[in-house]
């Protein structure tokens, strides 16, 4: 199964390698990331997306940055790599999962008692760590999750919770992935996931990459495809869970979950632990983020409204707990009531797309 | 108010003035359509759509093609009218609006007693009524539906059901045009409405043009403004309407309608009584169109999943009856339980975008 990687080395492991999300599904092009300048570009235009891939690329971005100066003294090292971090975190402000993978680089140096070399060698483990962390951590989620899925499963799922959002295998698709491996047949739909389109631009692309059967819709035909076709499960990511189990997610997660709950499909959520945050105690805490009506009022260069016209382009939803029939970690299922007193990760992870 | 005529004569009365909606809301383009070539053009590209309007242009497209057939002889006339009428109306042979209303042109003409020119002269007439009736029928859905709204109302809806889908003011769109002419503040939303973005192309231009205060949204954000900014009704127009009150209309309707139910948002259909199909018992005898995977897998030109991905492209949906509070005709207001055994319509009003 040929499921793609989206942040790695370079050959020469001083590079990062990202596949540029941007171009896809039209083209396939990988990026090499060194200078500061082109790990900042990458974060900010969303060449790279999702808020474990962003953490994932801010960090071995640091270190790709700094490698060229082990010869500068421990003090010059950490200053600068302190510039540098700051610099690569101010791409995505909103985006925590990027400063908490940034900091735990830079910690590595700090706590490291060695040259600059020594240090370097100590953020490019560090840097790993975070990568292989959250790779089994999508392993794990898709372990837990096969207990949701059967041979034959037809699943629906919003946006992009897979391969090209983490270092791994996704967390909403990783179960899927693992299903296939298994050699189930397992049938995916994705809703297009206007207004940025990540369902039908990757999720399609990456599944259809590893031979599982994938139809695309229209964000509006959803309930449609449940009454007249049939779906057994819904499974969507996370950007933030609050203790009382109610779900931030990418725009139309919500609308999608009442129409699981018409027709008694299970709404299942999949994220990793560190998307828990229990110093939040509803939805109604999480200030929902208004994007720019361009959005919209266009798809890329195109213009489909009047362009002067009012737009309403909230970046995500709240789904409320009573919603929700599981939550899928790298702990284990989660069922109701969801009472959630503690998180692995450092911080909950951020809202990104 | 400055509503749009979307079908009209030309000043000299010999040709049909349509508003080229496949250009919206860029450009406003009239075209003037006097020859067979143009007639048929504008039906089959959807420069002239919505079921109503798409009558009302294939009886005048009729009448302006033989209108310089004064000299022929009646049974030369009325076999020229029959062949034009057949190629009208293979340009949208699911319309059943368009083989009606050109039928009653036909009929009008057979009927009237005099040589060539008496006949085409009943012909337009006739086709007159259908515009003039189509007219009436508009102003009457509005002035029962404004029974429904109130000063300051938030309002959403879905595709266009407006003026630019009839020779009036609209079906679903007509109590609002009548609730801006009292003087009321209604501030409407409108969902874009993909895969065809009717929602956003056409009402979002249409209301803006008349001074309703208008915001568009993606399909999926419609529950998110319902629980975020609360919305007082959702109205929406119908393409047929079964005896028990089950509602076929343009995908994306139905997941709205349960959106609507899970908010206690009243859920309105607004359609003439020739919508109302007594021949079909219930939604579940109306046979699904799909159409072509590329509206899905593409905005206008622009590619937005992988060429060769499986898509699903219903038409439109079927919200069960069980779902809608009220459906508006130009007879009145229809509450539950439906149960409709006649029509005023010869016909059903055809499937049609």
């Amino acid at each position: 199964m040929d499921i793609i990687q989206s942040v790695r080395w370079t050959e020469d492991g001083r590079g990062v390698r990202i596949i540029d999300q941007r171009l896809l599904p039209g083209k396939l092009v990988e990026r090499d990331l060194r200078r500061l300048a082109e790990v900042c570009d990458a974060i900010r235009t969303l060449a790279v997306r999702g808020a474990p891939a962003i953490g994932i690329a801010g960090a071995m971005g640091l270190v790709a940055v700094l490698g060229p100066n082990e010869l500068k003294s421990r003090d010059e090292l950490l200053a600068e790599g302190r510039r540098v971090a700051a610099e690569i975190a101010s791409t995505r402000p909103t985006a925590v999962n990027l400063a908490w993978a940034l900091d735990r680089v830079l910690k590595a140096a700090a706590a490291s008692r060695g040259t600059g070399a020594a240090m370097i060698d100590a953020m490019r483990r560090e840097a790993n760590a975070i990568l292989e962390e959250d790779r089994a951590m999508c392993r794990s989620i898709g372990e837990h999750g096969l207990a949701l899925l059967h041979d034959g499963a037809r699943v629906l799922t919003h946006c992009n919770a897979g391969a090209l959002a983490t270092g791994g295998i996704g967390t909403a698709l990783a179960p899927i992935y693992l299903a296939k491996e298994r050699g189930w047949t397992v049938e995916i739909f994705v809703d297009e996931s206007r207004p940025l389109l990540q369902g039908s631009r990757l999720t399609a692309w990456e599944l259809q990459r590893a031979g599982v059967p994938v139809t695309v819709l229209t964000d509006g035909m959803a309930a449609s495809l449940m009454r007249e076709h049939g779906v057994d499960l819904c499974i969507v990511g996370a950007d933030r869970i609050a203790a009382n189990g109610d779900v931030a997610n990418k725009i139309g997660t919500y609308g999608l979950a009442i129409a699981a709950r018409y027709h008694e499909v299970p709404f299942v959520v999949a994220a990793p632990t560190s998307t828990m945050d229990p110093a939040t105690a509803s939805g109604n805490e999480i200030v929902i983020e208004q994007r720019e009506a361009d959005e919209v009022r266009r798809i890329g260069d195109v213009p489909t409204a009047p362009p002067d016209v009012s737009a309403y382009n909230p970046a995500f939803d709240v789904t409320p707990a009573a919603l929700v029939s599981a939550i899928v970690t790298d702990r284990g299922i989660h069922r109701p009531p969801f009472a959630f007193a503690e998180s692995l990760g450092e911080l909950a992870a951020g809202v990104s797309r």
